[in-house]
C-alpha cells in the first residue's frame, strides 16, 4: 500500500475507548510519544484492533497546523510534535513545511502562503505541528 | 446551492446509528456502493434525516487521500473508491488528481506535489481515493 | 501562541454535551453567533473547559467550503458564515478566498482553482463559508 498522505507513524495500540459511534485509539510510538486517533467503531471492528497490536497512523499534510511559541499553548488538538523546520516549499497560495521531530521523523504540513509569511517560518527555525485526533486514519499491515 | 467542494454523491439514507454526540449515517449510492458519514446529532435533527431519505454527501478534495496498491489495504478510513486517473493538475506545492470511479463519477483529491511524484501518478493509471467518515458533510435538497 | 490556521474566533463556552469519546462544545461569539466544535473528552479535561469560560476556536482554511446560493441550503455542517468576498488569491491548483463576515472578521478558505472558476467567485460578491464541527480546534489563553 502506498498513499499520498505525507505523514505515517508506526506504533502499538495502547488504549481503545469505545463510544456508541466513535472510538478513541491511542497509538504509542517508539520513545514513548503517543498519537490519539478517533475512528468509527466500524473501523475498529474491520481492522480487528486491540491493545498491543502493531498499527500505523496516517495524517494528511493539509490537516496539520503549524505553530510557534506553543510552549504554553492550551488547545484541544490531541497531537503535537515540535522540532526544527527542515524544508519550506513556497507556492502562490499554499506552502509546504516539513518539521524534523527527532529520530529521523518528519511531519509535513501544507499551510497558506500568507500564514507562512505571518509566522516568519525559516529553515532551521523551531516550530510545532498539531493535528486533531479526528484527522488520523489508522492502518494495519 | 453551489459549493466549492469538488465531490458530491447522491444517495439514500440506509442506516443511522446515534451516539451521545455524533451519529453515523450510511448513504447508499446507486449500484450498491455506500458512503459512511459521521455528523453531530444536532445535524441529524436539523436535517430531519431518517432511513429512506434522499440525501447527498459533500467531501472536500483536500480531505481525500490517494493510494495505489491498496488491494489489501487495511485502514480505518470508511470510504474508498478506486478507478482510473482522469486528470492531473500540477502546482508547485499542491496537485489535483481526479479519478473516474465508474458511472461517469469523478472523485477529486488535492495532494502534495511531492506525494504525486512519489506515487508516480499518471493519467490513465489505476488509483484509489479514500476519506474518513468524519470528512463527509451531508445535505438534503 | 501563533498558529498557521487562518481562522480564529474568540468567544465564551455556552454548552458542553459529553459522549463516551467526544464532546460537543458550543462557543458563543460576540453578537450572538455561535460556533459548534466536536473535540475529544480528553481535550475538554485537559483544557478544563466549562460553561462561561473564555475560549477560542481555530479552523484551518483548508477545512472551509465556500458556497453561493446557500440561503435555503440544508447541510449537516454546523458552522456557516456569510458575507462579502474581500480577497481572492489564485494559484494553479489552489485558490484562497477571504470572506468578510462583519465586525471586521474574515473567514479564509482554500479551495481548488477549478471550484473557484465554477462558482464564478469575484471580489465584492456574496458568498458563504461552512465547516464541520469536527474541523474546529478549541484553545484557551
Amino acid at each position: 500500500m502506498k498513499v499520498s498522505a505525507r505523514n505515517t507513524f508506526s506504533g502499538t495500540v495502547s488504549n481503545i475507548t469505545k463510544g456508541a459511534v466513535n472510538s478513541e485509539v491511542v497509538l504509542e510510538l517508539k520513545g514513548g510519544v503517543s498519537i490519539v486517533a478517533t475512528v468509527t467503531n466500524g473501523a475498529v471492528t474491520n481492522l480487528g484492533l486491540k491493545n498491543g497490536d502493531a498499527a500505523f497512523a496516517i495524517v494528511k499534510a493539509s490537516s496539520v497546523i503549524i505553530g510557534t511559541d506553543l510552549h504554553d499553548a492550551k488547545v484541544s488538538a490531541r497531537n503535537m510534535f515540535c522540532g526544527t523546520i527542515a524544508t519550506i516549499i513556497e507556492g502562490p497560495v499554499s506552502t509546504e513545511v516539513d518539521i524534523e521531530i527527532g529520530g529521523g521523523n518528519l511531519v509535513s504540513a501544507v499551510i497558506t502562503h500568507g500564514s507562512s509569511m505571518k509566522l516568519g517560518l525559516k529553515v532551521g527555525g523551531h516550530a510545532c505541528a498539531m493535528f486533531k485526533a479526528s484527522s488520523v486514519i489508522l492502518g494495519v499491515a
